[in-house]
């Protein structure tokens, strides 16, 4: 067990010991310690540097190696002793070095500042963070696409304004759920590359006496290239508000996709069935099949969002360079990394389980005059300027709705009377697999159009992983 | 040590059983226990009511008090085992009932959804917070009205824009914290009062079919009334954004009091020392004192900006009544709950612990011509309409920059060449003491209404608690 | 037309003239000449208390009413020249009232600041908004309550997780708004009364040397005291934030309302129908009624919720006393006002005309064995505990399922495989009808119920306002 | 002057006309009237294709074009009547062209929608309006850099914590803040370039029946490509959202060097001066001048941080495809590009008028003990371990505390008590200038080092515009 002494290693020109409701008040180790394994390897970089520019001898840096690997060792077994009075986890870790190895762990803070440190810490970390976040999102784009190539012919209705707009197939509107998260696979990528800037070697604020190498420790720690300005590096949280920002429009999609199979699974809808695991009951009603995962994810976008603001409403007004406000950056930031990962997980187990019900999916769609549209299409194709076509069937639905008839079971006279030009070729026009088919070109929902843009998509989501 | 066996009180209907990652997805039980006192105080309240209406014999009632009595007392002395598979505090409690007094337990949750219950439980356990909280602003209003009597003759600047404006005094400034903290009381009682209503026989949503009695349980729980409506009390969490507001404005006060406090500590200032208990030092700069404290409420007033999104969002476009969504709400609250109460705690203490520099203040207070206005009211009073005399000393004061000079500098010979109304009487008004003591109506700055000031805010402390 | 010189009133100590691009970039006067009304009305108050505390003479007095009562008139009919480079409504004000009526115009300002000024108007104007906001409050609240009588006994289906629950009725449903829109109201009840307080006199940050009477102009303007803190009075907008709290919570819960009106005239619910009206169509599909006035309700609690931000974000960390940021509270105050009211008044008009389909709801209370609770209970009357009546039906509803039949279609001999306690006078039980009247205590569905509750409501309505 | 006559283009299907209220209620001609161009290049773009694909004839793609490039012509020359009753930027457009141009314009939206037009139209708004941005930021970048080559020698206090922290140069500042506006340029460019996808031919949400040829009017529009899917073309804002959110981040920038500026400017640090023509003056303090500028700026990110909850708000939940609700993203779009556009016209242009006091600058430097890592460093070299060396100086900075004396003023015997490794070279290494020139590797704060940063950076703006 590696314990240390508890002396704040900046005590020396103060009085009185701290408070000590201050010190719990203050101290970040509770949260900041899952940092530990990117403080080492950001420290032992630092050392590996010191010696290679002769301010560390070659024995000394293997000391602090050495000693600096031994605690990882006994981090990951859970035999280290986190002190609060040690306030965060990069003093804990030097204390325990000192009391490992002696006087020259003293060395290993040379030419360093707690706040070049802590701005390496969580760049090396949200950069591991949001590569696994973008795995994930492989993982369920691909469940979709393999779900879309499934579900390309399956005819469903199409909504606006919840309102049954026109007929699509169930492939297209998975596709569509595919093209929200590829952006926002893009959009995390992006945040990935900006922030891949080496902040350590600006020290405090304003670099340091010593004949640092700064390239060598960006490239050790494969980062681009080491930052610009000291005070700006130190300073700057623009990643973890430009990271919340993905996330929570990530989490905006999954609350658009839950909202649906909210949507779906309910007793008027019945397109979908989630699988009982993934549903609980009710404590008082028997019956009740909740869906659950995709309530909870829905309510977890909130949580996002208020990260994000907690960041923005955190660096707003700020002066340079460094303040013990930002401190409060880790928590929101932690916690949107947790949740994200969390809902893109079960999101793609509860997809891998879903049972669409082909049958009803199908019969709703021939509700609500969905191919409307298509008799107005059908006009023009006659000749009639489309405006008007748009008034003459939304007369023909006007007088479908009084006698509570669908389109297709209009007679031909009927539909005569509003425009001589419609002949009975156009019933073959009314059906939804003829609505559906006849929307054949790049985008559209025909399923030949569905088909295709799975193998393009499937080729993207790894060439541009 | 109690234990439960693990089979989900709902599961009946299921064919399936939950997944894993379901499981640990959706459970609450790890912050919800918290609420573990309300909870069995409600339930102990329920079983009095069902034996009150012979839906529970006296035996029943007694053996269920008694059990949940005994639950109570082994979750006190940390030997209760909280299982995820549970879900949450109350299937937790109701499965430890079970196992204890065996299948009269199951009784308990006659006439009771867990709907009911958590809307029953949280709002037990707000208004409890609440009144907490609003003993720790008692505290820091009386800190500050002492420290505010004391300081009632300490003159400082006063800013604009944070420019010089006019001398004040330093108790006429903590005042000033006194009344924003004052509202904040009375938001937060409001809030209390309003929110103080008994869901308790809601159940799921639309009430029950026993014969309850829910003003009896209404007034055992301290609530003023039953709730009108089942489908309102199950989905209704207006009292946790309406608090979560009225602590986001509270923290905002403690931001503007803590942006205060650093610019004053700062080299510039110098106006006020902290305590060193209250402050840390630096990793690399040995000289470095700083105001972490001040500095971490201001950063943390982010976080509960962020839980008031979080809440919105959360509830927004909901359709009623509860959705699992509504399992969100309790994360931020109790976060706020914990923030507000951890900072008003380390504030008070900071502020007992302050030491005005007075001198620095006072000399302070008469640079950046401060009693220009003074100037302008003496004109006013020598018969100068007021925006010709503000034109005239805008003038005076112009001169007076050019040459680097004070207005208390300049000779009377000088200042009659802007008006020959100005006579040596004049330097009495131009003294920091003079503006300040002539500031003497309700409200003002004088150090007799500061005096005033402090013993009517005293009476308020009390008399409106 | 009253014109007026462009002479910026505070130009004395400066030398150059404001850039501009400045001009425009800081002016208000586009947004805050709304205030004019409430702006003179302060003014004129100022004007007798100065001439009661002989500071004005009484001709002085005079002059300047009649002065700002004849701006009055030409601004409401249209006559008034806003000038930008006059910044804001105070100084396009106070300069055409000089213009008209010479110097003496400029003893107005004495004793008093833009600072003060602003607060006051703003204070007046916010009163008298929220006093309209609550009329609009009080008819919809009306006409909710109207049509839950109407509807007290229409039976629908009662949703939790989207999923059927248990049988209710409208006008219970509608009552749960009612519910919500009574608290909409407290809230702004409370938030007037807290800011009805007068800071008036508090001149720039510290009161005045001038014997102001601040009670007499507290009084005169409605207010119910004089401020206790200058520096606290211009720089407090507590009362901007904890009104756009309160209309946040508004505008979520209409919503929420939305949010339900959207779905129950989509083609898979049906339950009520939209006037032509309120809806619009679809510029390519000509079958398309689209519930618009909702979704626009729904869309627009977001920018609420922004402005609430916006003002939280404004105020944190700013210093005392008076910063040029806080010109930023008016637009995002208006625009909560206007964005309020219109939605509540069109939402009225829009319930007004609403129609139910009672039939369709009716039948849909039937589906997704709505009535499984009460089989329960039966049970429960019968001498099972609850928990195990609650996993007997919950086998009852597997069954069902796996044979696509609801409850009431099971015959006596299957029901009595799962409980032999089940008899012939269970089928009583599974009607809606029953159901709904067995929830007969305060606050239940029963529409016994239901109509007690929309008395005790109107009596509220009035009593409380 | 063009005028239309006021049918709604889909009114075939109703039977009651739009409510008065609903009409303004719904209406968004007021603010979506500035994508008039865009509209217009669209609507040529899609008839000059709908023409090649002989859909429609070339005389009527003529009569179109022509019609289309006279309304602009009309618009532009302010020449044209924007109608309330037709909703929308598009219905006016269009009805105007059948108004001018006769049944031919009816023929227009043939294979359009309005979900699939507005989401073309603001695509190619946003994309010019982001490139504006980015020149804006150019010419704040260019300013600032050039301040920054002009400044490479200046000395001032660097701050952490508020506190002075280690002697920085004026110059290094100014480029911490370039690199944040760096960024904003960088995530502005990704943002462009991820919305730059047609939508053009989604139609309502599922393409159409007509042969219509995506890519040519993709790439006639500037677009890289058609979009893949189009329920997620029409109901896509996350554009939008990243936008504000980039632009949230900016804001956040500005409002930290406005923070900064204010503090600059205040009589307790004068490092700097505002022209007179960037301040204001006070209605009743005549020696006023206050930096209203930058409070303005940092006022105004809370507006903007407003916005982008908004959008989130907007988004949350929102089943596909297109619905009303979408409308609201227009107002908080076009403020943030307002915004910002505003504040970085305004923030050039004070910045370019603005003047150091070098002087006082360096005179604040050389408090607070700036120099004390310096000292450290120096023992660090004459072989003492960091930690110690920190500690001993620690001691140092305290006793000179007690005695009221900076660094430089001790005595070599002192100092000597503390560490006898000191001796007379360390006085050197206590000077301001000695420690910034310390600090000699990339990104650090040495005037060497800051004018090669300024050379690199000027590279880049060129580069990677």
């Amino acid at each position: 067990m590696i314990q240390h002494t508890i002396v704040k290693p900046w005590s020396g020109r103060f009085t009185e010991v701290t408070n000590a409701n201050v010190e719990t008040f203050s101290a970040s180790v509770a949260w900041d310690k899952r940092l530990y394994r990117h403080d080492i390897q950001g420290s032992i970089t630092h050392a590996n540097m010191l010696a290679q520019q002769n301010i560390l001898t070659i024995d000394e840096r293997n000391a602090i190696v050495r000693g600096l690997e031994n605690i990882l060792l006994h981090i990951e077994q859970g035999k280290f002793t986190w002190s609060e009075a040690l306030e965060d986890v990069h003093m804990n870790i030097e204390a325990a070095l000192v009391q490992d190895i002696g006087d020259v762990g003293k060395k290993l803070h040379t030419g360093r500042s707690r706040n070049d440190q802590v701005a390496t810490d969580i760049r090396l970390y949200l950069r591991e963070e949001i590569y696994n976040l973008r795995s994930l999102l492989l993982n369920l784009r691909t469940t979709l696409l393999n779900l879309a190539e499934n579900e390309a012919d399956t005819i469903m209705p199409g909504f606006t304004h919840l309102q049954i707009a026109q007929p699509i197939t169930f492939g297209y509107h998975l596709l569509a759920w595919q093209e929200m998260l590829e952006r926002d696979n893009s959009r995390l990528k992006d945040c990935a590359t900006r922030m891949n800037i080496s902040p350590l070697g600006s020290a405090a604020l304003a670099g340091t006496s010593y004949p640092l190498d700064r390239t060598c420790t960006a490239q050790e720690l494969g980062f681009t290239q080491p930052s610009e300005n000291g005070l700006d590096s130190v300073s700057d949280r623009d990643f973890a508000i430009e990271f919340t920002s993905a996330a929570s429009i990530c989490m905006m999609h999954l609350s658009r996709f839950s909202e649906e199979l909210v949507l779906w699974t309910s007793a008027q809808f019945k397109f979908v069935e989630l699988a009982d695991g993934f549903c609980t009951g009710s404590s008082i009603m028997p019956q009740k099949k909740n869906p659950d995962v995709p309530e909870l994810i829905r309510g977890k976008s909130g949580r996002v969002f208020g990260h994000l603001i907690a960041l923005l409403t955190l660096m707003k007004g700020q002066p340079l360079a460094y303040n013990r406000d930002n401190q409060e950056d880790k928590e929101p930031l932690f916690d949107t990394i947790d949740t994200l990962k969390a809902c893109l997980n079960v999101f793609t187990a509860l997809m891998t389980a879903l049972r669409p019900n082909r049958d009803i999916m199908r019969a709703a769609a021939k509700l609500g005059y969905s191919t409307a549209t298509d008799l107005a299409d059908y006009l023009v194709r006659k000749g009639v300027p489309f405006r008007s076509a748009h008034e003459i069937v939304g007369k023909i639905v006007a007088h479908a709705l009084k006698h509570n008839a669908e389109l297709i079971h209009l007679d031909l006279e009927t539909l005569r009377n509003f425009s001589p030009l419609i002949e009975s070729d156009v019933f073959a026009v009314l059906t939804v697999e003829g609505s559906v088919a006849a929307r054949n070109h790049y985008g559209g929902t025909a399923p030949q159009q569905v088909k295709l843009a799975v193998v393009r998509a499937k080729e993207r989501l790894n060439l541009n992983f």
